[in-house]
């Protein structure tokens, strides 16, 4: 099944790749990028910025008020890890989701979301020419990481003992992940030349930068807050039960 | 000084790569791949794998017999779970660390694990022709979750409070690093029509399928046994303290 579909988008891609008539110029780098029907955002960017940022502080503040409703005894670290994971949960499965359903075409994309990828791009423009690693990191990160994220902030809500454990996994997903986004980008322009951000400043250091570093610096929190909070329990247990062993 | 190693070596890639004098052809998928300076292995393939895996033999029996001395009370699941440990950390840092500190021209390489590379590369190419995802992975896994499987195999001797937790995160970094290092292929191979292995069904089943199948259902179980654990020890502690809260 898997194989009939992937097999027919090959088909279709190698079609559509060898018509030079599909490849219009673009405004990526590195000059010379093949995407496929480019066409160019008719939105402003302060529009598009506008509606992502204001969206996100939307879901931000209105998560605050509806967990600090449902449990009046949440902390402040419980009630602003609850609002990172359900912020971040739904990126994952609407952004970036959004990517990963449309990579094959997402230059020719005028929809709202289409626009902030192509946007974004210009920063990295492999979210536009069915990059390999971005195309399965970012399907793993919507299909998994995403649904993980909101699981987890409700099992933050219920105190459920699999919230540490699984809080791990989620962060380590998002942090990994991350990671080699980043390196393998510094790889092609450091060893093999090839850039993907255009030269402004401010595509590489705002969008690329620092728009990715939240899913290193927060997560790599919460890994460390997760490994603690479960070793101390596994050592306390040990304590209470007089013995190493924790099974 | 990272910048300044990257240019020097992308300088020096440039400079091989422009040059067709480097580029002999080679017996690699997909045919016309870039490989520089290659020279054919002159070990035989019996040598080669057989040298592999009786070190691998050799390592998982002494593994066994060290630990079972230093510890009598170890149960068979904490031994075997030793010797997958110093194993698997042991083909991280010295095997994989080799290709990640000789990418740039292991394709020249006559050394035992150079050989080695080359003759697994027939079922995935991208270890000789500088790829950015297996390197940037590759390099993760040999400097982190290589010593971190020793340093587990060592909590587990000492039955360590951190254990679990730093098993989730390293397991992680194995199975996730597996499951995108199995899926880019796919992607490139489907999508793309790029394919990296040599059609023998030697090369694709046994190297690439089977050798890496190992580091997705061992880590995949070890992230289940630990999540189970840690997540046994908070709840029990929850009603050992009357409390829902770990903290």
């Amino acid at each position: 099944m898997a194989d009939t579909l992937l097999s027919a988008a090959a088909k279709n891609a190698s079609h559509l790749l060898s018509d030079p008539a599909n490849m219009p110029w673009n405004p990526y780098y590195p000059p010379g990028s093949q995407i496929l029907n480019y066409a160019a955002n008719s939105w402003s960017v302060p529009a598009l910025l506008g509606i992502f940022f204001t969206t996100c502080a939307i879901l931000f503040t209105s998560t605050y008020f509806v967990a600090k409703r449902v449990d009046k005894t949440l902390t402040s670290a419980e009630l602003s890890q609850i609002m990172w994971f359900v912020l971040s949960g739904c990126i994952h499965v609407f952004f970036e989701g959004y990517y990963a359903a449309n990579f094959m075409n997402l230059g020719e994309k005028q929809t709202l979301i289409g626009q902030m990828w192509k946007e974004y791009a210009f920063s990295d423009s492999r979210y536009l020419t069915q990059n390999a690693f971005v195309l399965c990191m970012e399907t793993v990160t919507s299909v998994f990481w995403g649904p993980g994220c909101l699981i987890i902030a409700a099992m933050i809500m219920l105190r459920h003992p699999l919230r540490h454990p699984i809080q791990i996994i989620v962060s380590m997903g998002q942090f990994y992940g991350d990671v080699l986004y980043y390196t393998t980008s510094a790889f092609d322009h450091y060893v093999l030349g090839v850039t993907y951000s255009r030269p402004e400043t401010f595509y590489f250091w705002f969008y690329f930068v620092l728009m990715n570093a939240f899913w290193i610096v927060i997560p790599g929190y919460l890994i460390y807050d997760s490994t603690i909070q479960s070793a101390r329990a596994i050592s306390r247990l040990q304590k209470v039960e007089g013995t190493k062993k924790v099974t």
